[in-house]
């Protein structure tokens, strides 16, 4: 069986392994006060080029997604979004279980549009009823988004700009980020997202580590005494070197990079491949997940021999599926598939 | 330098790290849903002498303790605890966060009465008052306690009868389960703990696990829709398998025992040097953390080659001191520690 | 000046205000333990028609739907609402600020429809992944709608179905009730309403009362322990007599339904006056609220003489605007008004 | 029967009662955006020597509390206050329902002390731990306390004195201001209140209006957004004007400072004819409130005329009880009391 399904199905990239079990004797001190922790914030910072901002280690991305939302966010603020996003789909509710609405917007391709968030904005604050809504507090995009595609440069400050109008943070969900920096068509560097973004994390678990997201700002002020709401939120890990240890590494010697790299390669031969057959393409995705219109038949066929997801309900001759590749994908993964379909 | 601060400063124990390299490469199914945590928990639910359980595999100790409490206790619930339990003294609010008050007896030797349980909510339900009132909704209460000491069975199952008698849960913190089961003056199996209390959860993280914790009951109708909480929680780990291989391990070959004895072994080893250089007791715990009070001069020059916590402001002449060992104490360690007292 | 802003802009009617009057001085004990509240639950549950059900007198139509939602959905429970409907829009994030996502799907002329509804329940249990979703828990509609509308029995009882297919409640939020009732095109009673749907409010506020709505139910096991509930949410009136006074006073002696009948007749001469004259409606409503197209023009000349709200951002050279009526509104307010469009 | 169970028994004072009605007809905005409430806010603040201050209409006390509390607090801070208090112990968790913990310290006959509270304080900071537990945000006092005591000027200064150190708000619950003020031993004014606390709230409900609560400030900066909030947490009154009317009345010709001189007088009078039959006071209370110990026979026998609550679990020979006067007690109320024990 290959399998496509997701990119954490396997454990941490061989790299990131060896790090742990070579430091895994060590003593250290609990709750990421540790030197491996604070080795990982500092080269974490060095590659997104920030010499003021903070890094804090956490476990997933829900989690990340909810304690950084809930800090960003006063009272009766909201968060805008796309109604694609994974914050509104996929978390449970978790945003909401913190009291905090989600403002939706429609995606195109899976992205906002600076456009529709001013228009949003402007007409919230059109007259006095405002008092009594959902305050636009902040902006959350992802990159890649749920969809895979990436927003580029202009469109990602385009919205800054509608953000610092407005003086809300602008924050990046990167759980791909890897995937999304290695596209073909990607325009902006990590150093590019950390400039632009008020707040973004850099994910972990998808891109290569056994678990972990780092989230990282240039400005510290926004996430004030955010220790104690990770503690709060039950998201403090005692171990924390266990995080610290696993960034430095991701962050030593490009292998963040090559992760991306591979993976997107990977999934560029796999789009290759479905196009040359003539499927056609759900959606254009320039990173690791990769989504065609396969006809019932054919679905059912290639499931004896590879695993991956249905992207949305069955339909009556044809179905959207989706394929995700990641550091553990291999070329033969891949021509296997291909020679199936 | 010798480490004697807590029972997280070093990884997991060798076997559960071999386990985790030996799994790594292999490919599952995200979010627990994978053989490895199936099994782990058709293990732990036989360790545990249940037929009908369930267990949920978590990250860490105030994530389980919040997630669980807010699973147990309805709207204006609260939990009753020792005021000095871990729920009300050290997790930065997070069952307040979630909306329940915890409801503070005093405790004896860290350890919770029937007889001050059976009062409170014998008083609180006096009068017709207390529908404006946090009503007793749960017992919350830890093996061993914050100052190591443990609940025999009698004070155990009278606790459990109140809890009955008002029809209320009893909820059981095992962070150290491990160095309570193998105490000396335990009267209690982990069979015993499971068929007493409504849910439990089994410590990884502080028990030969790089982290985790196995939530544990004998009564799956009280954790309804539990995986979808955990999740809202974000405490779904999306490589869940990394818990279900680490607590597969634990409770094979009998691992968790023997990680359990060898620190209380090393605990009493410790205890009787202290004693012998008659340095009094600051309580009598027969687990894993021992308690003295020192001279400050010696606490002083003790530092030059171990590190312990101060349990407590330093006092003018002598301090409360903890040391803590686990399965990574060594007799080197405590010969050398004690050498130097 | 005549006043169409609202229907919350004068005091009580005056059978109310005599009634408050005529009490002022007795003695009672607090928090509607009165006999006067006691009496008002009476007098609603025999005018639903219902034997077994219970009532709760909450101060305001926010805090009626805060606390009810709160009490009918799980954690992770959401609530299904057209994305017009006032707990999305006008109640500054109160439901979510007590954890809840609102569910929304698209309106018609205000309503939901069954078949909407359906589909979307359908569609979450599609596939396991929906425990990391938010779970449909209950459905909300307002009887008038937002924009004037009512439901008939029919589309009610559709909804109703479904709610029973996937066992969840059907709430229903009365804020201007006694105008739904009134309306010509009404088809239900109120006892049809109270036995359609599972819980209910009945407005006060918008229909003649000072402040003031009551929740009924014929299903008080959806409503466990609510009088705590309802302290918790800060919403326990003290003098709780005083709401018990005017909802006996309502619904004696066919009061409510007077008020309701006075201004939806105002209303629909209101609305033969401007249709008369050739304005287009922007909905067609059968209650206290019409909705119109006016010329810009035509709504700055109006403004000198009477006040009424715009309903949306001001067009280029029309905008809708909406009328309301109330047990205030004269035959002079109406004649008065159309002689000056 | 006399009454003397709380001072919530009656409706509004009859100046009040005369100008509502007095006003009813009228149309206004609603919100609280209308010119009564605009009166209101001048009134009081004039009253309080504010003139940089801001108010905000409330209807009840818990709900106040609640509302200013989850206002001022961060995510993981708690609010200190004595174990009595009843935000401790009497508004069903609605605190910790906001996600806020209340850290309590043992009351002086009701009060807290300047002391307790920086040794509570100074003791949190000792070490780092603090991160991980709940912070120190807010201290609360009530004045008069749940049982009737007051705090001198000199006793409110020093722990003025203390939250300025550690800058953190301290805030009075006034919902019995009236009788503070009016005792024989107070030594501040309202002005003093407002100028010593941060955040205070002037008792509305149980010092002569229907209901309400004016929630006053000299920082307005310490309360943004808090029109958002009201709402959020379902406190906004949709006639808002009904509050604006009451306290400006209140605030008018000293009708307050009457309310309660006349209240603490007929406490007073009942207070020294208990004394002089030689029962024993259990507090003494320079308030509206009055608690004497009495023998459970004479308890059952005054209950045949006279209507007051058991202070606690009834004893085996004697009982405290508690006696509460307010602007509705007469003085051939106190006369026939004190001429039945």
């Amino acid at each position: 069986m290959i399998y496509f399904d997701s990119d954490y199905m396997v454990g941490a990239h061989p790299t990131v392994l060896e790090r742990l079990v070579a430091t895994n004797a060590l003593h250290t001190v609990g709750y990421g006060r540790d030197q491996f922790t604070a080795d990982a914030k500092s080269i974490i910072l060095e590659a997104c080029g920030l010499s003021h901002g903070d890094v804090f280690l956490l476990e997933g991305g829900t989690q990340a997604n909810a304690v950084v939302i809930d800090r960003l966010l006063d009272h009766n603020d909201g968060v805008i979004a796309t109604d694609t996003a994974h914050i509104n789909v996929h978390e449970a509710g978790a945003i909401e279980s913190n009291g905090h609405k989600i403002l939706t917007l429609p995606n195109h391709d899976g992205k906002l549009s600076a456009e529709d968030i001013k228009n949003y904005i402007a007409d919230f604050y059109r007259d006095d009823t405002h008092h009594y809504m959902v305050r636009p507090g902040m902006v959350y995009v992802s990159y890649p988004t749920e969809l895979g595609t990436i927003y580029s440069r202009k469109e990602l400050e385009e919205i800054q700009s509608v953000c610092r109008e407005y003086d809300i943070p602008l924050y990046l969900d990167g759980a791909r980020m890897a995937y999304g920096l290695a596209a073909p068509e990607a325009d902006m560097s990590l150093k590019d997202i950390a400039s632009i973004c008020d707040v973004f994390y850099i994910g972990g678990t998808k891109c290569g580590a056994l678990f972990g997201e780092a989230v990282v700002t240039r400005r510290p002020e926004l996430l004030p005494r955010f220790v104690s709401l990770i503690k709060l939120h039950g998201a403090t890990l005692a171990k924390g070197r266990l995080l610290g240890v696993q960034f430095a590494t991701l962050f030593t010697n490009g292998l963040y990079e090559k992760i991306g790299k591979h993976a997107v390669d990977m999934a560029m031969k796999l789009k290759d491949g479905f196009k040359a057959k003539g499927y056609p393409l759900y959606i254009d995705s320039p990173t690791n997940q990769q989504f065609f219109i396969l006809p019932n038949e054919k679905i059912d066929s290639l499931r004896a021999i590879a695993s991956f997801e249905l992207w949305g309900p069955r339909g009556n001759s044809h179905t959207p599926v989706r394929f995700v590749t990641d550091w553990a994908t291999t070329e033969t993964d891949i021509d296997t598939l291909l020679a199936n379909i």
